[in-house]
């Protein structure tokens, strides 16, 4: 794009749901001059109205930049058109799988010194333009995942797109994307949908004693089943390859359980080793996760106060909280089957314990450390 | 135990860890008469410095009710040693097992009609006496597992402790109950640990890609190996008999996955059939667990703020929510990588939605539906 920075950048974006809006919304803002176009008329339109841009059709100008946000699966062919259609612009898109994208546009013949594929790390369970958030892009990561054909003046055009919408660019090969998404999300989500299935099968009464832990591992199982049958579906190499080294796993663990089933006290040495084994490894991969701020994972103290279930009381305490000068980290609230009262739970660094307990519990909050 | 409210009901505690010296506190405050051991002195001695009740060998009672909370590999031996020293009392035990302990107990020729297993669904992440707490089983659901011998009156006799320690009872059988936690206890844990070890694979710049999913997903991973260990070998059956049906779901899984790795847009259509009847079985199955309060679980909706990352904005954002009349079923904070504010995902109920977004827009607040 145009280093003038008297010259406003143009941007194409082809797709106006929730990511397309979005970011026509989050780069008007920053001075951007957006064109919006959409098989669907009124979701073009319902774009426009929410401050996206204007309409491609009331538009002479000719795109730097061409943005795809469409489904998975028509995804490579719009690259294509676009690409022919705009012979001097950079042509990106969004969509949550890479290499097949890439390998579809080689086989097209398209120019793909012009394409750099990219995917913001941002999103919502609700999806269309009615739930776009100008902010939607901000501080998330946005992985630039170029070709070996693209220019560097494409991913530098891209690059300057995806700052101006607020977010952090990150480089890496499509391969390396797509291995990291089916590790960090693909893999999670068949994972969570498969423990969450099991409990089809017990008995109501059972379902109970269900605690945090269960729901925290399913919460992604309610996710949409069509949407993930095609982000599977499309990255199912990399998906396969990290399920299989699960499943191998999975198959070892099983064999140990077969094991021990027969005398639980015995068992066989090797069979205990398994299991631990499996779960240190998990502390391990666990540990890898990056904290706030994208700093190493700092281990905080946590800080649990009984908080009653009624409005205000949890702001009262998070007032109290800020009035004796620590800053919370992270907040988890647990609510328990029955009970009327919320535990709130407070990560702190390990020097605010102290003052906190101390702060909380001279206003009358019951506090644990 | 007595119905003569005149008459404090005597409770042996046997082991003072987190469990049993927590059971002390609250039964103590509550009025029962508690007495206190352990293989180690030091250990029952903190105990009774928190307030969990007296030491054994300073009391000459006999005890109504006796409480094993020792770890699973011994606590089948120690309740057969309770059973026949105290003749006329009730034993219980509070293992996150039950039918291994039974079945040790009917090989031991123990008086089993005055054995009751139990299994308070409380804990902490810490351990030992010195993070117990009088208020862990408060609101928390409480299973009473009776084996085929106990007697009714046993079963009332360990009823009434749980309920003075402010538990709410569930009746199962230990068979039941060992399914149960399976589901929604020791399977997820598996899943979580082996989910979180895939990342220990991937090149350190991948990581930063996690976001919430992986974040909820291993939460649990971070658990201790060895404790695990112990809990898994001791409910091996119940747990690969959930395990097993798991496994199958995801072998069918990688099939597809094999199938579609060749084309992603033609593929078998009974493959993408697998894939999202995965996806939709694990909605199925997220759908059953209770919502806050042991209700069936209620669709909330959800509200985003925008907070900045500074000490006591939470706390004036949830100050505002609560001037506003407006009661939160849920709070999840989020921060992202690189990100100075949080988004604060408020669950209230739907028809709260509205007033609150126009509450706290008009005090300033970013907020989005």
């Amino acid at each position: 794009m145009s280093a003038d920075p008297l010259v406003r950048r143009r941007v194409r974006i082809v797709g106006t749901g929730l990511i397309g809006a979005s970011l026509g919304i989050a780069l008007s803002r920053v001075g951007f001059q957006v064109s919006l176009d959409d098989p669907s008329p009124t979701a073009a339109a319902l774009a426009r109205d929410l401050g996206a841009g204007v309409l491609a059709a009331d538009s002479a100008e000719v795109p730097q930049l061409v943005v795809v946000a469409a489904p998975p699966d028509v995804v490579a062919g719009v690259i294509a058109v676009e690409l022919n259609r705009w012979p001097d612009a950079v042509v990106t898109d969004v969509a949550s799988v890479k290499g097949a994208v890439l390998t579809a546009l080689q086989d097209s013949g398209a120019d793909l010194s012009r394409y750099v594929g990219s995917h913001p790390m941002a999103g919502r369970e609700k999806s269309g333009a009615m739930a776009a958030q100008g902010d939607l892009f901000e501080g998330r990561s946005w992985v630039l995942a170029p070709g070996p054909d693209a220019s560097a003046q494409a991913v530098d055009t891209v690059r300057e797109m995806v700052e101006g919408a607020g977010s952090v660019v990150l480089i890496m090969t499509p391969q390396e994307h797509d291995a990291a998404v089916a590790a960090v999300s693909h893999v999670p989500q068949i994972a969570a949908s498969l423990v969450a299935s099991r409990l089809r099968d017990l008995p109501s009464g059972a379902i109970a004693l269900s605690g945090q832990g269960i729901r925290d591992v399913t919460r992604i199982a309610a996710s949409d089943p069509g949407m993930w049958t095609q982000i599977l579906a499309f990255n199912a190499p990399a998906v396969r390859c990290v399920l299989e080294s699960l499943a191998e796993e999975l198959d070892a663990v099983l064999v140990a359980l077969r094991h021990l089933e027969s005398d639980p006290n015995e068992g066989s040495v090797g069979a205990r080793a398994v299991l631990a084994r499996a779960v240190a490894d998990g502390n391990a991969g666990h540990a890898l996760i990056p904290g706030k701020h994208g700093a190493a994972p700092t281990a905080y103290a946590t800080v649990i106060v009984v908080v009653p279930d009624e409005p205000g009381a949890l702001g009262r305490l998070l007032n109290d909280v800020g009035e004796a000068g620590v800053n919370m980290e992270d907040l988890h609230l647990e609510h328990e089957i029955g009970q009327m009262f919320g535990l709130a739970e407070l990560s702190v660094l390990p020097g605010a314990v102290q003052p906190l307990i101390t702060a909380l519990s001279a206003l009358g909050w019951p506090v644990h450390a």
